[in-house]
C-alpha cells in the first residue's frame, strides 16, 4: 500500500473518532489504522458487564463494530454497516484487555465484507465478527 | 402461559437485570416480560452516537441483546447467547426511544433462536435482530 | 392485499419457477404465492442426503431460498439475494415432506429482509432462514 | 500437522463423501483436505440455475456446507453445522468451475467455527460462507 493511502485512511479514522462520542466513552483507542484494516483497543470495565458478571455481547459487538467502521472509511467514502453476525467464542470478564482487528474480505462497487476479530491480549479469541457494508457517494472527510 | 410461569419471567428477569450494570448505565428499562418473551426500552444519548451522528451498531446491538437474555432466561435456566446477527434497517438518531421486542421462535433442550425487533417508539423498524441462546443446567435465581 | 397484487404475484413466480431448473430438478412445487410471500413444497430424496443421512444442510437451505426468491420478486421487480443465514434445528430424513413458508419482515426502497421457516409436515420445525434481498429497477415479466 | 493427521483427516472425508449422496449427485470432487481444511470443486451445471440464469444461491450454499463438513469432521469426531451464513458476492453461471476452500477459524471442544470462500477458477470471490459447529462424541469412522 501506497504511503498516500496510509495517510488518508489515518485522516479518515481521525475525523470518525473525533465525532463517535459512543467509542469515546466506551474508552476505545485506535492502535493502527490502514487501507481496509484497522486494530482497536478497549478494556472490559464493570459498566459493561452482563447479568452473568461477564462482558456484555453489546460492548464485545461495539467494540467489532467500531473497528469495522474505521477499516470500511478507510478510502474516504463514508461507509455504513448494512448488516452484521458475531459468534461469541469464550467470555471476557472486568479487567480484560482486548483488541478488535479488522480486515476487508471483499470490496465492490458499493458492498463489502469485513472480517473482525475480537481477542484478548494474550491471544484468547472472546468473538469473531463479519459484516458487511454499504458505501455512499460522499467522502469521510470535509473539504 | 400459567401465572406462575410469568412471575419466574419477571423473577428472572429481576434478577438479571440488577447484576446488568451494562444495560442500567445504558439506562434500558424493562416495559414487560413473560415466558419466552421480553420488551425494553431505551433511549438514544449523545454518548451512543457513532461517527456518523447516528445511533451506534453496538448499541442497538447491545439493546437488542438485552431483550434476548430476558426472553431466553425467562424460564430460569441460566443461557447465554452463542451467536447473534442483525440487520441494520433504518437509522437511529438522538432522542430517540427506542423499544426492542424480544420472542422465542424455537426452543431445543439447550439451543434456542430468538427474534428481536428494534422500533423507533413511532413504529419505524430500526433493526432486526436474530440470536441463538444456549442454555445450561444452573439456575437463573439463587436459592 | 388487492386482487391485482396477487394475480401479479403469480405471474412473477410463474416465470420464475419456469427458468428455474434448479428448483425444478428438486422436485420442488408452488403451493401458494402472494405479495411478499411463498409457501413452497419438496420430499427429500436420497440423492439429497448427506453424509451423516440427513437432509444435507444445502438442500434445506435451497429450498428457502427458492421460497425467498418467490416471496421478494412478487412486486414484478426482479431482486436477488445478497446474504442469508440458516439455523439447522431439526434434521429431516429421506422422504420427508417439507414446506418452506417464505414472508417480508421488511421492504425498504432496494433492500428487504425476509424470513422463511421450513417445516415438516407434521409441523416440526427443520431449519429457520433469514435472507437480505437487493432489488434492481428491471420487471421479472418480460413484456 | 503430523502425516497421521492428514492421514486421519482423508480417511474421514473418503468415508463421508462415500455416503453424501447430495455431494455425488452435484458432482462435487475432494480437491484436498487435511486437519481442519478441506478444498472441494464443482462445475455450475444447467440444472443448477435459478430463475435470474446464474447459479442458484443454495448451490452455492451446498458446495460451501460440503467443505464446511470435510473440513470440521476430520479430527474424526461426527460433527453437524448448527448454523451458517453466507454473503453473495458475485454471480456464477454456467460452466464456471467453483472452488470451495474451508478452514477452521476456532474450534472449541464441542463448538468451532468455520470460513469457506466460494472461488471461480480464475480467483473471482463467488460467495463468503461461515459456518457454526456442533461435535458429538461419536467417530466418524466405523471401527
Amino acid at each position: 500500500m501506497s504511503d498516500q493511502a496510509s495517510v488518508l485512511a489515518e485522516r479518515c479514522s481521525a475525523a470518525l473518532h473525533a465525532h463517535d462520542y459512543c467509542a469515546q466513552a466506551m474508552g476505545m483507542s485506535i492502535v493502527e489504522v490502514g487501507p481496509g484494516h484497522a486494530v482497536l483497543r478497549m478494556c472490559v470495565r464493570k459498566d459493561m458487564l452482563n447479568g452473568h458478571a461477564t462482558a456484555h455481547g453489546g460492548m464485545l459487538f461495539s467494540l467489532a463494530d467500531t473497528a469495522f467502521a474505521h477499516a470500511c472509511n478507510s478510502h474516504n467514502r463514508r461507509t455504513m454497516a448494512s448488516a452484521a453476525s458475531i459468534e461469541f467464542v469464550h467470555p471476557a470478564v472486568e479487567g480484560d484487555v482486548l483488541l478488535a482487528t479488522a480486515r476487508c474480505v471483499q470490496q465492490g462497487r458499493r458492498s463489502g465484507v469485513y472480517d473482525i476479530s475480537v481477542c484478548r491480549d494474550d491471544g484468547t479469541t472472546i468473538a469473531l465478527f463479519r459484516g458487511r457494508s454499504l458505501s455512499t457517494d460522499q467522502p469521510v472527510l470535509e473539504e
